[in-house]
């Protein structure tokens, strides 16, 4: 049979050829220019240290091919976290935001959701209690008030939000505090023929409305916790998808890498995280495969540039993204790469100057 | 913040940058230069009629910036099913060929399943009655016989099982049986800005291992029935992924659109299909959508060079690929493109000259 023209590897190998071509710069736009620049100099934003020396041996190992550890490019894949790991978690998960703005309507439709928590919580206006609300708290009012929604009325939802959202600490839209530094990793990864995903605890609706335009990851990149859709029909007999209050996918612990294996049916060569609560079964899982793989850890432990977070540092459990003493010493020992984002990073966010 | 290089539309850009550059063909290998053949005379293998003509009006209309339907490149999304859309479904499903070969060892294990269905129609070697097993019937062989396997076994097994397996009829390997204009489809839709998809009745994990090498489709543009996984450890305390007996996703009828947005969050605006038991409702709520869009139905009308099969038809109702007279109205009343392989099809597979 004739072969169709892929939209992997080869096409990779196609933009690796463009790459080497000379053009000219209006040719191929300023993200292309910005691709070329970085593979010079790959990682600036990086402290030279053990930390970046580890990822740029991963990638050698990974795609020299006369490396033992070479690996074929239709496996190429990383796998990232999202919340603390790409973009700030702090004080509370964006997505969470996202879902209190709604319960206000929730709580006229349904008052008997008032006495019972999260949603108690929420009402309380206690700042310091609904900054403790867990993932599977955010699970519960995602449940809520997303229910019965048209799948596209939700879509306009969240693009609405977040144009409009603000981060209370920068005063910036939340999709401004992604970390450069995890930024240059993805672009780099991804010019070494590396695929990207984002595997989140969150919700992966949610996220895929702003990934490709933010990270430059495709919504079938992006795996995450996901209620059911149904399928009827409205009023003038059109056919509807409607969310359904019924989990279908919940990527907490092991569930993160249960499901990537569900949805993508590959063992990744890179994985990146940050919290116990849905990331150390998958950080586990990769650093376990054959050959070169890729465990990598970020620490919150800077106060002044970002925040300072978990019981691994001896502060407190915050609860949102909590780093265990036990998956720290896990890493330790398993050979896990972990980034001190107070020394391995010279900026946290790209408008930084 | 910066823009990192995406694997979407961009990538595409610098493709198409890429191909409009004056290359030797060497650089860019043989599968450029084939799309550039192609980009010249798209759908060669397809008859001059209106089918034809819908394909090439669809894509010019929402891919042409000056067109009142113009598509975004992030949103272009196309979905097709497998089994009797992209290759041969008949006799026999091949993903129940797959299973029946590790039924053998399953009875040996667990002799109880002897007396039951489907094991009792499978034991019998009742060739007719094997061929009318259905997409359900094969779920339940999958879960007895995958279930406890290591995914990576697992994967392994699925590729040693391709090499070696021929469909009874051309004494070839199943994938050879692609329908070489549906191959030209999908390049043709590629060529034109749109990500391609497999969205199968059967199980996914299966399909992942051929797609991108047979269609050019990534694994993660696969989506399909999938069983649940299960975290564990083995006895050197490795952690391992096994396939569990329970069905996550269940992608026949509405399930299959359900699961596709649970998978990519999107509508595709063109989807294509022929069978009642799984296409249905996608073709009819992708078909539903605004603007222009494009749902497909294939008709099996070619006993001679495939098959003939379905009530559609007047011909007896198979099991394999159903097309029911209620689903081919409902096309006709929808203004569905109704595919019929004897007339619209100048051949059916690439080896055939």
């Amino acid at each position: 049979m004739s072969a169709p023209l892929p939209e992997g590897p080869s096409r990779r190998l196609l933009l690796g050829a463009a790459a080497a071509l000379p053009v000219a710069p209006g040719l191929l736009g300023a993200t292309a220019a910005q691709a070329q620049t970085q593979t010079a100099a790959p990682l600036p934003s990086w402290n030279d240290g053990p930390v970046k020396q580890a990822i740029l041996d991963f990638v050698r190992a990974t795609t020299d091919s006369s490396s033992k550890d070479f690996v074929p490019p239709e496996e190429r894949i990383a796998e990232f976290d999202q919340d603390g790991t790409l973009w700030v978690e702090h004080p509370v998960y964006s997505q969470i935001v996202f879902c209190l703005d709604r319960v206000g309507a929730l709580m006229r439709a349904r008052p008997e959701l008032k006495g019972h928590e999260p949603f108690k919580t929420v009402l309380s206006g206690n700042r310091e209690a609904i900054a403790k609300l867990s993932l599977r708290d955010l699970f519960e009012i995602l449940l809520a008030t997303q229910s019965g929604m048209d799948v596209e009325a939700f879509r306009a939802d969240v693009r609405k939000w977040l144009a409009e959202a603000k981060h209370p600490r920068w005063n910036r839209p939340y999709t401004d505090l992604v970390y450069q530094p995890m930024q240059e990793v993805l672009s780099y990864l991804r010019a070494s023929g590396y695929r990207t995903f984002i595997a989140t605890g969150g919700s992966a609706g949610f996220v895929r409305e702003y990934s490709e335009k933010v990270y430059g990851i495709l919504p079938e990149q992006v795996a995450g916790t996901e209620q059911a859709f149904k399928y009827g029909y409205d009023h003038d007999h059109r056919p509807t998808l409607t969310r359904e209050p019924k989990l279908v996918l919940d990527n907490l612990e092991a569930g993160k890498i249960e499901n990537f294996w569900l949805m993508y049916g590959r063992r990744p060569y890179a994985a990146f995280g940050n919290s116990s609560s849905d990331d150390q079964q998958m950080l586990e899982y990769v650093k376990a495969g054959s050959g070169a793989r890729l465990s990598v850890l970020v620490v919150h432990d800077d106060a002044t540039r970002e925040y300072a977070y978990g019981p691994a540092q001896g502060l407190p459990d915050t609860k949102v993204g909590t780093l265990s003493q036990e998956m720290y010493d896990m890493g330790k020992r398993q050979g896990w790469t972990i980034i001190s984002m107070k020394n391995d990073w010279k900026r946290i966010f790209a408008f930084e100057t």
